[in-house]
């Protein structure tokens, strides 16, 4: 079983079922840290939840609750495009209501002044309560995630609509810690720091990331609930935890700022970026176990 | 004249008018760019747009327009808490639908499950269009701004309700560059650095912060739209770029990143932070002065 920010129908649904097996059974829950709870208590076995640029919002949430309670790990991530579907009800006449959230509405503006420039405009919760409510004959059109056709019957009107092309949104499937995700050469991994607010506790940390060539994908501060003057540092990077240079930045991390909490290594969606070598840790480290037992110098 | 990213009754439009003069007008844009672009072309003075944790989204919208097209400055930040007012048509009877943003509502779920327990929960575009349905008779109440009752003449129900206590949305009111704000030895000052994806980049960035002792309170990083490699990293630090200090480290991130854009120095809405020494930059501006002068060494 598969927890996930739901409602059904939604891009989170979307990103769940590309990494769900046919058979696999998958839960919306109606917040982030629910389906994330659902995953923690094993209730689910995983959560498939957003991380970046989510088309439905709830990625501060998600970001506070992967830093708080249980540790959790993410073992796969999925970026999808963010291109809609806007679906009818089968038979409609003219559409003059079209449904959506405001997020997904504001992404659509253009598409909606050349193609439905006369249709009303109506906010809903998400992408899925637009069609659920077309559906339902509330309105006549919904901008959706392309899986919502899968449960609302409904007939597409267009498909791959977007104003911008390149905007995408990120989702992590995440578990409790286990066996990791095994290294494929094009993995990420993803930390969050806690720390004292204090100069340069930053700079210290991303030259740690440097000095061995490590490349970040992704930063971003956020402070501390309750704890003042306090903040968090979510740090994804290029390479897998097993991998010795990146093994060795993490416990320089973790030297520098003891609430360090590993947030997975997992396969990147996208390939790119450089990878770091590792070669020169693992000659480094033979050298030094040579001269420890005096067998070089 | 000062244009914001509306409609009226908003979040934002209360952080524009706590910078406004009374006799100040206000107009709000549908959108954050449409807002920016008054204020570029001179349509207004000032613009104020959502740039952290908006109760209705738009921050990435407002990150982009400001790296991007022609350069407009910071010359204010407000800092607003997350507290929403619960308005009603005056006379209602039982309430039985309560209308708000996704966003506001995800915000005071348990206030709702307590007070309003039967209440049918609608979505709309911004907490300020759910007043106006109320006004209009579609709903019975609204989860709104507190200025909102400014524009809809309604019964409050209750104010300062959140769900979570601490939780603060951050606005900038910006213009295109002219005289800067005076220091108050309380300000925070803004930059983007746009820089190719190569290891260290950011990393040499925040040295160059740490190594003045200037203090980092946020950054994010974006990948830039269209330009495949390419991250933006947006920087808030302690202090003002006419202090010694503040302006030397920022000369240095020019000099790692050709393509920064200063984004305003302007006095911190809240108090705190560590401000860092200035005495040692005169004194060594100084003592390099004379040494070139051939008057000491």
């Amino acid at each position: 079983m598969l927890a996930y920010f739901g409602p059904q129908g939604t891009f989170t649904e979307q990103a769940a079922r590309g990494f769900a097996s046919p058979q696999e059974e998958l839960v919306p829950f109606d917040t982030v840290p629910a389906a994330l709870a659902a995953a923690r208590s094993g209730a689910t076995q995983w959560a498939c939840v957003p991380v970046e640029n989510s088309v439905e919002g709830a990625v501060p949430a998600t970001m506070d609750a992967l830093a708080e309670g249980e540790p959790l790990v993410a073992v796969a991530e999925a970026v999808l495009p963010v291109r809609f579907s806007v679906l009818a009800r089968p038979g409609h006449g003219r559409v003059r209501t079209v449904a959506s959230h405001p997020h997904a509405l504001a992404q659509v503006r253009h598409w909606l002044a050349e193609h439905l420039p006369s249709a009303e405009v109506v906010s809903t919760a998400s992408t899925a309560a637009a069609a659920r409510a077309v559906l339902n004959g509330d309105f006549d059109a919904a901008v959706s995630a392309p899986v919502a056709v899968r449960h609302y019957p409904l007939e597409v009107l267009a498909t791959d609509v977007a104003d911008v092309r390149d905007a995408k949104t990120r989702f992590l499937v995440v578990r409790p810690p286990g066996a990791l995700p095994e290294p494929t050469g094009h993995d990420r991994t993803s930390v969050v720091c806690t720390a004292p607010d204090r100069v340069g506790v930053l700079a210290d940390l991303l030259a740690e990331l440097a000095l061995r060539g490590i490349n970040l994908t992704r930063i971003e501060s956020r402070p501390t609930k309750g704890r003042l003057g306090e903040y968090r540092f979510y740090i994804d990077l290029d390479g897998h935890v097993s991998e010795p240079g990146v093994g060795d930045a993490l416990a320089a991390l973790h030297r520098h700022c003891p609430e360090t909490r590993f947030l997975g290594s997992y396969p990147k969606a996208e390939p790119g970026g450089p990878v770091a070598g590792n070669e020169e840790f693992v000659a480094a480290a033979e050298w030094l176990s040579d001269v420890r037992r005096g067998r070089g110098a």
